[in-house]
């Protein structure tokens, strides 16, 4: 179960959301330490969108908690549009090629969650990544390998389009081969303008999800953190949120239509 | 607080004790996956004595359990001596050089505990290393400066007197410095045929030692582990233990004689 | 170019050849320093066989030069039968999943060469991996692809019909894909028991193979190291050599039988 | 012997300088593995002044030429101020608590030479860091003792002053221990506001130090680098270069007065 938060409104620092609150990003890795939670120190990653097209990157293998390169950055870095990620390693070694978010051209994605029964079907997931993308696979976790296959699709366009039918060809490949584990699907996905947020699972379990209207703009996140005042809203299950110029707009995030999964 | 366990008997695979059993070192970082306790994921290292005068080594800042290097070597290394160590940082940041064991020539030294107050401190607690050991001292912890400073006493002749020297000094600067916080050490020291336990700290509440007889030899470790057949018993605090060809001597050990610390 | 060393004989210690002689593996490395060869930095790994059925395997993600970890490992470990490799990228990331020798079982398998426009066909060499070896695919690299796909062939009865079987393929896929460049192909592989060095290449341009008779045993190397005393003899491109009990047979390793490449 | 290279003048994308160039800091790193110079590849770092009053700070071990975080955080960030760094150790180990430039509050240095003789009195160099910055000491190079010293002095008010004094001091223990190896210092400083560049040594032979007048403002670098057509002026041993508000003014530099070294 990893933990990610992204944000969209006024540029702010970093570190304003992901090193200062209480239960912050990196608190939340942090309070591990304590004990009072899962622990996600296998690494940690973000990517901001600012004055060039392609988001800048970082990731790396340290827990969050003691990088001090993800914190001089956070304390640094300004950003109207940012994507983090805390990893606890479902499938995928740790290393920086399996650390969120993936980019890809203006893409950025980050996803909680996990397909069942990968190791048994990692080849065929595989397959569903496009030729001109397939040499840009770095690492070996289900995520990356969900994104590079929803960007063969129709992502400029329809991006929700993408990712369900992305899911419903993993959703396939699990069922032909007889995987009985679910589909958990939490993400975050933005082009540099827009931040789509998915809450999907094949049971009914899909990963967590919150927003909160904050006074600089809007954040989207594993779980709510900073003041109790702050106001965070469940996003329901089968959802997909649209965040763009201070607006959010849920719709019904639908993976096989109104057909059974 | 760190955790950390040594062995002394008939040279087993390091696995045998520092993976496989139930609650083992590895798991025991592990298990705060689950967050059942504090999270030591901070560094590991083991030092093992084989056919060398001086100690093998390995040092890692990933959390013991995503370390396939650690896992691989226990897997493969055979030894009848070894110390080993997942760290949990007080001092000192996040770096192999900060990584227990410690080695110097044939010995090898880990701690639990701290020298409370030692940020403002640090500097007298250095001038206690001798010159000639000076410039091998590598990282910023309490525990390196600690090691160091005792090997310039006797410690060939007479590890405890070495080491209570070391406390009793370290103790004096951290009074003449008006510091309130404890000095807490739990030790071990090995110089490749005798291992030496303390447990000791100038409050009332030293780092938990445990020692078990197991059939190949004697375990050392801060808190029991493996099967709950197996008989852990506890080390009083003021304790100096040695393990030697098998057989286990406890002393008292006093820093400050029969004078209050 | 990496640089790979591989020893069948006597056990000896590690460092005896990695890191004692005049340029040696490490020294290769270190070389580089003082610009008197090309730079191999990206990484470096060590695999030996000892009293389990599995090899060691160390690999690291630093130059060899300022590995502490590997010092002490080579200079602590005894084996008769090791595979060492210092790492410069051509395909693939400096990552530890792309560090030479891997491992799958009993085998280890490091390789010196590419295959040619592999960026463009990676997905089908990819294909070549049998399903029950596909998730233990860790990089992105030609080189465990390769080892891997052969991994699926006659390895155990036939190590060097695998070995061709999958160069055979591998070569036809760059010829269906109109990839002009070369497979150039210098490997080392062993199961524990026998060493196999293979030096081929579709052009006329394999990288170079070296074997020595030291006192204790047989070294095979990318190049001579130590002693100008000791005789190198370079290894025939479309060479299969078998290191076994301290005897070394030369066979003519044919890819494509009496057809043209 | 490391490279270096500092910018001052209008904002610019820290790649325009660090990566694109020919012969770019990057790239000196990088040629190495084409063995046209000696290599640079024991870790890297760079600090920047931006929105905040204290710079930002990255620092990394791997080889600049393979450190994505660096080629992203580089094509990222814009900046009018910033220090870049490729580390050959000379003392001190490959960590990044070693890796310049070095941070303390509002000031970066970074240091290109060393202090001869600096195993045997490291002790006493480090004596010359005050009190309240003694905590902040990372690592164990001769250089972060160095600044870390000289920010004890008149930095705020005559920080070539405070680097003289240093020097001289450090010079002065050097005779004291009989050590008969020059101290050499070509470094950078900055406040945020203004450069500060140094060439010096003890002996005839500081390393090398270059200035060029770019387009958008004033770079300070170990060796030239970029187009041919850009006119690259060496600074002269003994001098003190300052750069702020695009103009460049070198004064005598003289640690020991109208007194020989």
């Amino acid at each position: 179960m990893c933990r990610f938060l992204a944000y969209s409104g006024r540029a702010i620092f970093l570190d304003t959301l992901l090193i200062a609150p209480n239960a912050s990003l990196v608190r939340q890795s942090l309070a591990a330490r304590e004990a009072k939670t899962v622990v996600n120190g296998d690494g940690c990653g973000v990517g901001w969108y600012g004055a060039r097209p392609e988001p800048g990157l970082y990731k790396g293998i340290l827990p969050a908690w003691s990088d001090a390169n993800l914190a001089s950055l956070c304390h640094q870095v300004e950003a109207g549009l940012f994507l983090a990620h805390v990893r606890s390693a479902t499938s995928g070694e740790v290393t920086m090629a399996n650390c969120h978010p993936f980019a890809s051209g203006r893409h950025l994605f980050m996803h909680n969650g996990q397909i069942g029964g990968y190791e048994s079907i990692r080849r065929s997931i595989e397959a569903l990544i496009p030729d001109d993308l397939y040499h840009s696979r770095r690492g070996n976790s289900d995520s990356e390998a969900m994104f590079l296959a929803a960007m063969g699709g129709s992502m400029s366009q329809d991006p929700a389009g993408a990712i369900a039918a992305m899911l419903r060809t993993c959703r396939r490949i699990q069922q032909a081969n007889g995987v009985a584990q679910p589909l958990r699907f939490t993400a975050i996905l933005s082009d540099g303008k827009a931040l789509h947020a998915f809450r999907w699972s094949s049971d009914d379990h899909p990963p967590s999800l919150y927003w909160c209207q904050l006074e600089t703009g809007i954040a989207v996140a594993s779980e709510p953190f900073g003041d109790t005042a702050q106001l965070w809203r469940p996003v329901a299950p089968g959802t997909h949120m649209v965040v763009i110029d201070g607006k959010v707009d849920c719709r019904d995030f639908e993976v096989f239509a109104s057909l059974a999964a």
